[in-house]
């Protein structure tokens, strides 16, 4: 935990500072082992970045005063990432990878090769996406949470929805055949669709190119989604 | 496994095929459902890649007949990584990404950062290297083992291994301060150094720099090590 994300909607906040007692308070505990009058990096979801200075710990709690809140976050990336459901432990990896990367925009779809018992997974409940979003967050040092669209039927998805996503960006499907190498990069709005294991299937990449997305290549090596995802994106965008 | 790896030295091979029935035997049973006469993309540890069709499988085993093997791996990275020894989970996703992204020469170094604990892992084992290393290779289709060296002490490696692995090559440590931007990239032989988590410390970085390691900067936000070595290889290489 590289800064201490504070909800305004969920915690106590005041003028003054807050309290924390949960996840946070046993990391801030037991990994930074603060005492008091430390200074601590915390941010304002969606707000503003700064420092706060502990003002009391104990077995249950910690007291963090506003020292100064005054930075912005890291600049986001223009990009929307529509992602083909991965297995429930490499969705939480890729999630925060995603959140870690500066992606503010995710689309997690269904595709042929997507295990459907995926779509069960309690890690798409609202809070458990949010989590995983905040352990992102915390470890680049960013506060700006990313929205997850959850679109379990591939068609409508595609035919419907994408075209209008694409409009005016340039896009991609990430698909090592018949692919053009990975462009030169610029911090250019973009859509980049990402397969399962074993990739889109013939009919899906078709869609996917009818709605506007072009293949994209990344070589030879067909690399597992939670390390082609930093990939593509630092492929991308250079300024990551 | 998108590429089933034969290993001569450990598997029973013959000029006609080979018998499996570990871990390669049940996935290609449970996952790859073949069934006699099918045919799967097989390679020879550090040799060709090629073809072989199933010409048994039972409930104990299956046997394979090389249909064709002429196939090269895809290009190694020219690159020497030196990684901090990350904890334990995170060590076995970073060889298997390392292994499959083509890197061949990698240093586990221990550094101020690093939890000692981290150094009795049984992952260390060579039979556990071997095993991560043989996943990473699986995912990727290549065939060609990297090499792992282990190295308990930061100055004797620093001072006394580090310059002779630099000579020639262009070298960075991943630094967030002071620090250039990722370069233009070229295939060119390098040296790439990752700390823990938490960074290397300042007398670490001035050791490196001193051995003619750079330091890189990969922007504003803090990536997880599993995160940034992906980011960091492409960077460097584009042809990845």
């Amino acid at each position: 935990m590289n800064l201490v994300i504070i909800d305004p909607s969920k915690d106590a906040v005041t003028s003054r500072g807050v309290t924390l007692s949960d996840r946070r308070f046993i990391h801030i505990r037991d990994v930074h082992q603060v005492v008091q009058g430390d200074v601590l990096k915390v941010g304002l979801l969606n707000g503003l970045l700064g420092l706060a200075s502990v003002e009391h710990i104990d077995e249950e709690s910690v007291s963090l005063t506003w020292a100064e809140l005054s930075q912005c976050s890291p600049q986001p990336l223009p990009v929307t990432v529509i992602l083909a459901l991965p297995r429930p432990k490499m969705l939480k990896r890729v999630l925060q990878t995603l959140a870690s990367m500066g992606v503010k925009d995710i689309w997690l779809i269904h595709s042929y090769r997507v295990d459907k018992s995926y779509w069960s997974t309690p890690i798409l409940n609202e809070n458990s996406l949010y989590e995983q979003m905040l352990l992102g967050l915390e470890q680049s040092g960013d506060t700006n949470l990313p929205t997850i669209h959850i679109r379990k039927r591939f068609k409508p998805f595609v035919e419907d929805e994408l075209p209008a996503l694409v409009e005016g960006k340039r896009a991609y499907v990430a698909h090592p055949y018949q692919a053009l190498p990975c462009p030169p990069s610029e911090l250019l709005p973009t859509v980049l669709a990402v397969g399962p294991e074993g990739g889109f299937i013939p009919y899906e990449v078709e869609k996917l190119n009818a709605a506007g997305l072009s293949s994209l290549s990344l070589g030879q090596r067909i690399l597992k989604v939670e390390t082609a995802v930093p990939v593509l994106l630092s492929r991308l965008f250079p300024v990551i």
